[in-house]
């Protein structure tokens, strides 16, 4: 079932929120509040993401993900991390979207 | 008046196609279709980040901040260089979240 909710009549500044309001809803699961724990980041890309999950080849591809965006190597994943992740999706979307 | 749209559940994935939809929408209104002229980009911002737009302090900033996006000078924006704009708000709000 999908959620409604009430956008304000900006759809880039409701997309920002959205943006911020799933990384958070996450984040605060366990440990710091505002990090996700690797396990906290695999809940976000199972629940998220689930198909691409499911289309990743090796079940250690997850893993190597967020090693990846774990860029200064603290076995979590900041905020200003995921906003590279938010950017790789973006460019891989609109990669599918130029190709059709 | 907000706008009610149904949501997939997955919160992540609405806000990528909210965030392309944005871009498209104001893309295809001159020139080319995949990317925003002066003009498309200056009608985003004062369409999508009013508050951002009335904050500014000198009228040419709108300008300087579309010269700052055109990373490759060819006086456009594509969607990856808009995506950098996404990254660089992204961080903005969350620098003012982590501050309240």
């Amino acid at each position: 079932m999908g959620i409604l909710i009430q956008l304000s009549p900006n759809e880039l500044e409701t997309a920002l929120c959205m943006l911020i309001n799933v990384f958070e809803k996450y984040a605060k699961q366990e440990g710091k509040k505002d990090t996700l724990t690797k396990k906290e980041a695999k809940t976000l890309l199972e629940k998220e993401l689930p198909g691409m999950v499911k289309a990743g080849k090796n079940s250690d591809d997850g893993d190597k993900l967020l090693e990846s965006l774990d860029s200064d190597g603290d076995n979590e994943i900041d905020f200003k991390e995921f906003s590279v992740f938010v950017i790789c999706l973006l460019c891989c979307m609109t990669f599918f979207w130029e190709m059709t």
